[in-house]
C-alpha cells in the first residue's frame, strides 16, 4: 500500500495495513523485547572495541565500574555499616545454621566468603549478604525429610552444600538466559502470604529451644509443633523459658525504640549482640549449662576450608538436592531481587534484575564449594545497611573482615552463648515480617490478591513450605488466566459534549447510538476466549434485539467492535471473527471494526478477513465508525424515502 | 460522588470514578460471568412455576424439547441418515475396537447404547455418535502399558470399560461444574496438530495388518513402528499386502469421487461396507484365511450384556484407570463439543458446550456398564449424517437400531472378513485428517500457532499422544503468558484531521506533540508484567529526554499513560504506578492518566493513588489529557514571560 493511498485512507479515518516487516526481522525485534527488554547494551554502540571490553568488563564485573570513583569518605561510611551489619550477622548466622539444621561454624562461614564476592559482582549498593531465614528452614523441611541430620550429620551437611550448588547453577542460568521475570511470577501477594506464614512456621521452630525441650516433631506445620509442645507438658524448662521472655522483650523493646527514632536504628542492630554477650555471661557465671540451658558449645575456629569434594553427586540423593536447590534458588533469589530492586527505586538507580541473578548464582556455586550454604541479601540486613549510612558494596567487604577475625580469634565465647538466646533473635527478626497490615491493604484494594495472599499464609503454616508456595503461584496464574478465559466486554455509548465512546457501565450519562451496538473487546483474542466471546457478543446482539424489539426503537442495524484493547490475535481468534460475521450477515447486521492495532490488522489482512467485511468497514475509531453507520443508514433512508414514502421497513444492507 | 459533581467532571474531560458495588454483589456477577456465560436460564424469568419445571425439563432433557415437533417430513429424512451412518457406524466400529486391542464386537455394542442416550440427552441435532479412531489408540497406549491385551484380555477389557467410566465421570462433572471453557485450552493450532499426528500414529499402526505381521511393536512412535516393519522384512505377507492396497484405492476413488461431487456422499459413506462385503466373499471363496489373509473370525451374535460389576475399582490398577480416563475424556469431548459446535454454527443453532459435555458424560458412564467403551462424535461420521440430511438426533436412533439388527442376526456374516480391510478403512478414514492445508494456512497468519501445531504433531509422532498433546497445551499456555509478561508498550502521536492518538509505529504519519510523552499500556497490569512495565517505562523516558537533549526541542514535562485497554490492575500493578509516579516526580515530570476503566479506577482511588497524582490529572481520553498539558505549559510559559522575558528555562511543575 502506497504512502498516498495511505494517506487518502487516513484523511477518510480507515485503518491502514502498516508495512510487512521480514519474519526474520520481526522475530528477532520480539526475542529483544523478552530477553533484553532494557536493552543493556544501548551505550555499546558507534564505540570503538577496546571501549566495548573495558564497557562489557564493567558491565558484568561491577567493581570495575564503581572502584575507580571510590573516595575516603566513601569509605568512612562503608566502615562504620560493615562493622554494623557485622554485629547483626555473627549472632544471625549462628541462628539460622541452627534453623537449618548446620552447625552453627557454617552460619559464621557463610557470612565470610559470599558477601566478598558480592562486592566484586554484584550491582546493588545496600544489599548485605548473608544467610536467610526462610531458606534455613527449608533446608532442614526438604533435606531433612530424607536424611536425618543428626543420625547422618555428615551426608546431611554435604546435601545441604549441594543443594547451594544447584541453587546458584538454577540462579546463574536463569540469569544467563534472560529468565530472570520467572522471580515476577511470584506477585506481591504471594510473597507477602508466604513471608509470613514462613516467618510463623520459623517462630514455631524457636519454640523447641525456648521450653528447652530434647525431643521435637520434624515437621514444620503449625498441628504437629503445637501437639509437640503440648504432649510434653511436663518436660517444659522454665530457666530456659524465662531466659527466652527475658531476651525476647529487650530486643523488641530496642526494636520499638528504633522504629521510633530512625537515628537510634544502631540500637536494634545491636541488640542481638549484646543479647549474645549478656546471655553468654550470664550462663557463665551461673553455671546455667547445668541446670536445664542448652548452649553452642565448642566451635572450632578457622577461616572456611574448601567443601568441594563433599558435593554430592551420586544417584541416590541426586533428586532431593536438585529439587531443594531450585526451590531454595528461587525463594533466595525471589528475595534478593526484590529487596535489592526496592532500596535501589528508593535510591534512584537501576539494577538489572539478570545480573543480580548471575552474582547470586555464582555466589552460591563459590559457597558452595567453600563450606557456606544458601545465602542472599535479607531485607533486615540490608536495611540495618542501609540506615547505617552504608554506600557501596564495600560495606560487605568490612563485614566479611569483621566475620573472619571472629572465626580466628573470637569462637571460644561463644561456647556458653544459650541456644535460647538465639532463638530470641531469630523470633524477633521474624515478627517484623509477618506484615499484617499489608494483608489489610489487600483485602481493601484487591480481594483476588488477599485470597492469593491468604492462600499462600495458610498453605505454609498448616501444610509445609513448599505447599504454601506452590498453591500460591497456581492460584496467581489462575487469576491471571482467568482473565484471558472470561474477558470483560462492555456496551460503548456516546458521552454527550465529546467525541469519545465509553462504557455505559462506567458513565451513566453515556448514550446508545440507534440501530448501532457497540461492544468494546478488553483483551488479546486467542483461544482461550474465542469461544467465549463468540457467545457473549451472540448474548449482546440477542439481548439489544430484544431490547430493540420492547422499546419499539430502530432495529440493530450494525455491531461496531471496538479492538483498541486487542492487542493480539491468535488464528482461534480470527475465526471467531469469522463466525461472528457469518452471524450478524445472517442477521442483516453489518459487522464494523474500530481502531485495530497493528498486529491484528496485519492478521486479518493475511487471512483475507479484511477483504470479507470490506475495507471501508474499518475504521480509525469508535467515532468515524458510527459516523459511517449514521451515514450510510440516512441515505438508505432517504433512497426508501424516495421510491415510496412511508415505507420504513428494515432497508438491507449486506 | 453525588450526579451533578460528575457531570461538572464530565464537562471537563475527568474520569468519574463509578459507584462502588456491596462485595457480595460484585462477587456474585464476577461468578456469573466466568460460570454462565451464556445466561442459559434467561428465558425461566418471570415464568410460573409450573412453566419453570417445564423448562427446566427441556433443559435439561433436550428430547422433551424437540419431540413435540416432530413430524413425518423429519421422519422420514432420519431414516435415510440413519441407514447410511449405520453402514459406516458397522465396519468402523470393528475396525476401532481392533485399534484399541478389544473383541471387534465391543465396537458394535458401543454403536448401539451411546447413541441412545445421547439422542435424548444431546442437544445438537447433527452429531452421529460412535467410537473415536485417537480415543481408541489412547486406550491400547496407555492401558497396554500395564495390562497385556492378550495375555490378560480380560483385565484389559474390564479396565478399558473402567477407564470409560471415569472418562463419563470426568466429562459429566465438568459440565456440571460448568467448567467446560477448559476444553478451550485446547486451542485450534494444538488440535490441527495433534489430530494429525494422531491420524498418522493410528495408520501407522495400521501397517501391521497391511503387511500380515503376527508380532509388532507395542510402542506406537514412528521409528519403534517403522523399526518394527523393516526387520520383519521376511515375514511380508504379499496376499495381504495386495489386499490392502486394492481396497484402500478403492476406498480413496470414492472419496475423491465423493468430494468431487458433494451429492455423491453416499459413494463414500457406503464403500466401507461394500469393501467388507466384498472382502468377506473374496476370503470366502478363495479361501484366504489358510493362505495369510487373517480374518475377524468368529462374533458372538446377542446384544449389550451388563458390565456394571466389571469396572475395576481396585487399588492396583485404580490409577491408571483414571489417568486414562480423564486422558480420552478430555480428548473425547474435545472432538464431540468442537464437531457439536462448528455444526450448530453452520447451520445457525446454539449448543451449550456444558449440557453437551453432561450428555457425553452420561452417555459413557451408562456405556461402560453395558460392555460399551468410549464414545463421542466423530467428525466423519457427523458430517456424513449431516449430508445425508439427518435432521435431528433420531437419526442416531435408526442407527442403533440398525447396528442391533446387525448385533441379532448378521454377526456371523463377518467371520470371513479380512482384517487387512478393516486397517484399509482406518487408513482412508485416518488420512482426511492430516490437514497439511491448515497447517499452512497457520504458518501464512499466526508463526507461533504454527509452532505450536507442529509441536503437537511431531511430540505425537515421535513421542505418544500424551507427551504431544502436553507440549501443545504448556507452549499454548506459555505463549498466552508471555503476553501478560512482555505487553506491548507504543509511544502515540497525534493523527492529523482527527482527534485521535494512534501508536507512531502503526501510523506513520502520526506527529508526537512536543514536551509529552505518550504511552499506551496495552494489557491488564499483573504482577507478571509490572516489573518490565516500570523499566520499559523507564527506557521510554530515558529515550524521550536523550531525544530531546540532542534535537534541541523543548524537555520532557509531561508523561500520559494510555489506559483504555487496562482492563484490570493488581496490587503489584499499582505499587509500579507509585514507582513511575516517585521516579516522573524526581525527574520533575507531571504524571497524567488517561481514559481509565471502571476496575481501575475503582482501584486506584481505593489506594488512594488517585489523590496521589491529583484527580484533575486523570483524563477522559488522551486527546483532552494533552490539551490540559499544553494548556498547563502555556499559562507556566507566559507567567515566565512575564516574570522575566526570555527565560525559558524548565518550570518546576511538581
Amino acid at each position: 500500500m502506497g504512502n498516498s493511498e495511505f494517506e487518502s485512507c487516513k484523511a477518510q479515518g480507515f485503518v491502514a495495513v502498516p508495512p510487512a516487516k521480514p519474519f526474520a526481522e520481526s522475530l528477532k525485534s520480539s526475542l529483544r523485547e523478552v530477553f533484553f527488554p532494557d536493552d543493556p547494551f544501548r551505550g555499546f554502540k558507534n564505540q570503538p572495541l577496546s571501549r566495548k571490553f573495558l564497557m562489557g568488563l564493567q558491565y558484568f564485573v561491577p567493581i570495575f565500574d564503581w572502584a575507580p570513583r571510590y573516595n575516603r569518605q566513601y569509605l568512612k561510611s562503608d566502615i562504620v555499616a560493615g562493622i554494623t551489619i557485622a554485629s547483626l550477622a555473627v549472632p544471625q548466622g549462628i541462628s539460622y545454621a541452627n534453623l537449618a539444621k548446620l552447625p552453627p561454624i557454617i552460619g559464621l562461614y557463610s557470612s565470610f566468603i559470599p558477601p566478598l564476592i558480592y562486592a566484586i559482582l554484584g550491582s546493588s549498593r545496600d544489599l548485605a549478604i548473608g544467610t536467610i531465614a526462610v531458606g534455613s528452614l527449608l533446608i532442614f523441611s526438604m533435606i531433612g525429610k530424607e536424611v536425618n541430620p543428626i543420625e547422618q550429620m555428615n551426608l546431611y551437611i554435604h546435601l545441604a552444600f549441594t543443594a547451594t550448588f544447584f541453587a546458584g547453577i538454577f540462579q546463574a542460568s536463569l540469569g544467563f538466559l534472560r529468565l530472570g521475570f520467572i522471580v515476577d511470577l511470584l506477585s506481591h501477594a504471594t510473597i507477602v502470604g508466604f513471608m509470613g506464614g514462613a516467618a510463623t512456621v520459623v517462630c514455631l521452630q524457636q519454640l523447641r529451644a525456648m521450653f528447652g525441650l530434647e525431643h521435637f516433631t520434624h515437621n514444620t506445620d503449625i498441628i504437629s509443633v503445637m501437639k509437640s509442645v503440648s504432649t510434653q507438658f511436663h518436660q517444659w524448662r522454665w530457666e530456659s523459658l524465662l531466659l527466652g521472655v527475658c531476651f525476647l522483650s529487650f530486643l523488641l523493646v530496642t526494636k520499638y525504640f528504633s522504629k521510633k527514632k530512625p537515628g537510634l536504628f544502631w540500637i536494634s542492630a545491636m541488640a542481638p549482640l549484646v543479647s549474645v554477650i549478656l546471655g553468654s555471661l550470664l550462663v557463665y557465671v551461673t553455671h546455667g549449662e547445668q541446670h536445664g540451658v542448652k548452649v553452642i558449645g565448642p566451635l572450632k575456629s578457622g577461616v572456611n576450608r574448601l567443601s568441594i569434594k563433599d558435593l554430592e553427586f551420586g544417584p541416590e540423593h541426586l533428586h532431593v538436592a536438585i529439587r531443594t536447590g531450585i526451590v531454595i534458588g528461587t525463594i533466595a533469589m525471589a528475595e534478593g531481587v526484590a529487596v535489592g530492586r526496592s532500596f535501589a527505586t528508593y535510591k534512584n538507580y537501576h539494577i538489572d534484575g539478570n545480573k543480580e541473578m548471575i552474582a547470586f548464582g555464582l555466589m552460591n556455586i563459590v559457597g558452595s564449594c567453600t563450606s557456606c550454604y544458601l545465602t542472599s541479601g535479607p531485607f533486615s540486613r540490608t536495611a540495618v545497611n542501609c540506615s547505617a549510612g552504608g554506600k557501596t558494596a564495600v560495606s560487605n567487604i568490612v563485614m566479611a573482615v569483621a566475620v573472619l577475625i571472629t572465626l580466628l580469634f573470637l569462637t571460644p565465647l561463644f561456647y556458653y552463648t544459650p541456644m535460647v538466646v538465639l532463638a530470641s533473635i531469630i523470633f524477633s527478626a521474624m515478627l517484623g515480617l509477618v506484615d499484617y497490615e499489608a494483608a489489610i491493604h489487600l483485602w481493601k484494594i484487591d480481594k483476588f490478591d488477599f485470597v492469593i495472599c491468604i492462600s499462600a499464609y495458610v498453605g505454609v503454616v498448616f501444610g509445609s513450605v513448599e505447599t504454601g508456595l506452590e498453591v500460591a503461584v497456581a492460584i496467581s496464574l489462575i487469576r491471571v488466566l482467568l482473565y484471558l478465559v472470561r474477558p470483560r466486554t462492555s456496551v460503548l455509548g456516546s458521552i454527550p459534549n465529546s467525541e469519545a465512546y465509553r462504557s455505559m457501565d462506567q458513565y451513566p450519562l453515556a448514550k446508545s447510538v440507534p440501530g448501532v451496538l457497540i461492544l468494546q473487546m478488553s483483551c488479546p483474542i486467542y483461544f482461550t476466549n474465542a469461544s467465549y466471546l463468540r457467545e457473549r457478543i451472540s448474548r449482546w446482539i440477542a439481548e439489544e434485539e430484544d431490547k430493540s424489539k420492547s422499546s419499539g426503537e430502530s432495529s440493530l442495524q450494525y455491531l461496531i467492535l471496538d479492538m483498541s484493547a486487542v492487542g493480539s490475535i491468535d488464528t482461534s481468534g480470527i475465526s471467531m471473527l469469522q463466525d461472528v460475521r457469518k452471524q450478524t450477515d445472517r442477521k442483516g447486521i453489518k459487522l464494523v471494526l474500530a481502531n485495530p492495532g497493528s498486529e491484528v490488522v496485519k492478521k486479518l489482512g493475511k487471512s483475507k478477513f479484511i477483504e470479507e467485511i470490506g475495507r471501508e468497514w474499518i475504521h480509525l475509531s469508535v467515532g468515524h465508525a458510527v459516523a459511517a453507520c449514521n451515514f450510510t443508514m440516512l441515505s438508505v433512508k432517504q433512497k426508501n424515502v424516495d421510491v415510496s414514502a412511508g415505507d420504513f421497513a428494515t432497508p438491507d444492507i449486506v
